[in-house]
């Protein structure tokens, strides 16, 4: 019997209001749902302006304890509302330490706990080392009512290991929120093309879909170029949006019939993880 | 200064008559260094029609010590005489062990050792586990004179983790001799795109140029679908053949800029080592 999971990506804009943008994410989520996606997956942090374009005390103030969270408290209840699952990208402030989290809510409402960024980035536009301590609870794989769901947080997408982590613990589909656009003191490179390709990658590698949800908009000259796309096991697309459209785009896969075609493949079969130990150790 | 490396990878057909293959490769050889390059990469197991087609016992004798294969004897020299570094793609015999290996030819001629393919594929038309035992040399790294070369072979072109240890290890560029085409059993299946889309993932998530060298040509209707490419550090590709041209292409990168742009995307300062053990354990 298919296993049939049809999931979805958001792309949208965010402004400086907390509470307008977590009601465009509702109602997107709600136009998903209608579709029948049952994983719906908005941007990353997309409760404001992608604050970490610069390094600046006020943002300190808009992160929370990931179960006071207002878009874990206003959207929790609306994924057990519609039985749909959402992961949410947030601010997290746990005691004194500020992390850039995923947390994850059920189709029931129930949080089934939070996921800490493990790869922070840094550089002109992308400052986040100064916000965000690195995470602290490695890879995690969601048992959810529609499958089980691997989450990784934007800079996350471009490592293999990430992603090879989260399939080794059964993850059925690989989700990625993103915050990703021009860079400002390189304005002419174009991060597009190979932003894709890392994930197609990991799909391909993997034998697993992946689906990735990037934020558009110019938020003071930093423009998002959206493109969340939705590609199946093998890397082909099944849905994208370009550089400026707003909404949601879903996609249908069959988790048993990846299940089998990801034995065929027979990468799981053959890995040497005995040969991988420089991987895992610091330095050279 | 810029540290200019020019490298090449051949595409071709190959036949029953070892000697005619290797004189192919020997022509090709000539040509591509006239051009400039200074690494030259054929084709996996060019010495022959591609074997692991069927389980045929006859072929175990076609393989030699390395330092004794009619391959190694014949080019090493004129890796020597052109002044380029050759990686061969051998049958190895190695007492009573077979392996697919990877002998390094360095541009005076003098071989640098040998790697055995550590990932060994098994499928119809792919019967490698038949004659190969998985290699036990781990990922290797070349220092040649022209520039650290990582060399996969093959089916280890699919895992990022093979890609990951050797740039680890210093890789300036990542080569990939290869024999893929046509599944006998799923006429249908074309892998060709999640092919190149695996290693230019490698190529965008380690910041490293990737070349890869197919054959081409109807072996018995295993059909052998070229596509050999070079592509850059971000993925994009230098060059490229269709499914049937024979000949070499060829590519000038500048380590240096590669290095300084690895550097900068932040790839290998952000690992988290200690959060990759999923990936060295056996099971789960």
């Amino acid at each position: 019997m298919a296993r049939l999971l049809r999931f979805a990506v958001l792309q949208s804009a965010f402004g400086d209001d907390m509470g307008r943008n977590i009601a465009r994410v509702e109602k997107l989520v709600r136009d998903a749902a209608r579709d029948g996606a049952k994983a719906i997956l908005a941007p990353e942090l997309f409760q404001g302006p992608y604050f970490c374009k610069r390094e600046e005390t006020r943002w300190f103030k808009d992160a929370y304890p990931y179960k006071d969270h207002p878009a874990v408290r206003a959207l929790a209840p609306l994924a057990g509302e519609l039985g749909v699952v959402l992961p949410l990208s947030i601010f997290e402030k746990a005691g004194e330490e500020y992390y850039n989290s995923l947390v994850m809510a059920d189709a029931d409402g129930a949080l089934l706990g939070v996921y800490r960024k493990s790869h922070i980035p840094d550089g002109p536009g992308y400052e986040e080392k100064f916000y965000f301590r690195a995470g602290d609870t490695g890879f995690k794989v969601w048992p959810t009512r529609f499958g089980r769901l691997g989450v990784g947080v934007c800079w996350d997408q471009w490592f293999p290991e990430a992603a090879r982590a989260m399939v080794l613990q059964g993850a059925d589909i690989l989700l990625y929120p993103t915050a990703i656009g021009s860079e400002p003191e390189n304005p002419t490179l174009d991060t597009q093309p190979r932003w894709r390709r890392a994930m197609i990658g990991h799909a391909v590698s993997n034998v697993t879909p992946v689906g990735a949800a990037n934020r558009i908009g110019d938020e003071e000259g930093q423009i998002f170029y959206g493109s969340s796309f939705i590609c199946d096991e093998g890397g082909d697309l099944l849905a994208e949006f370009g550089r400026v459209e707003e909404g949601f785009i879903a996609a249908t896969v069959d988790l048993d019939h990846i299940a089998e075609r990801r034995a065929s493949w027979g990468f799981f079969r053959d890995r040497r993880p005995e040969l991988y130990g420089a991987l895992t150790r610091q330095g050279v």
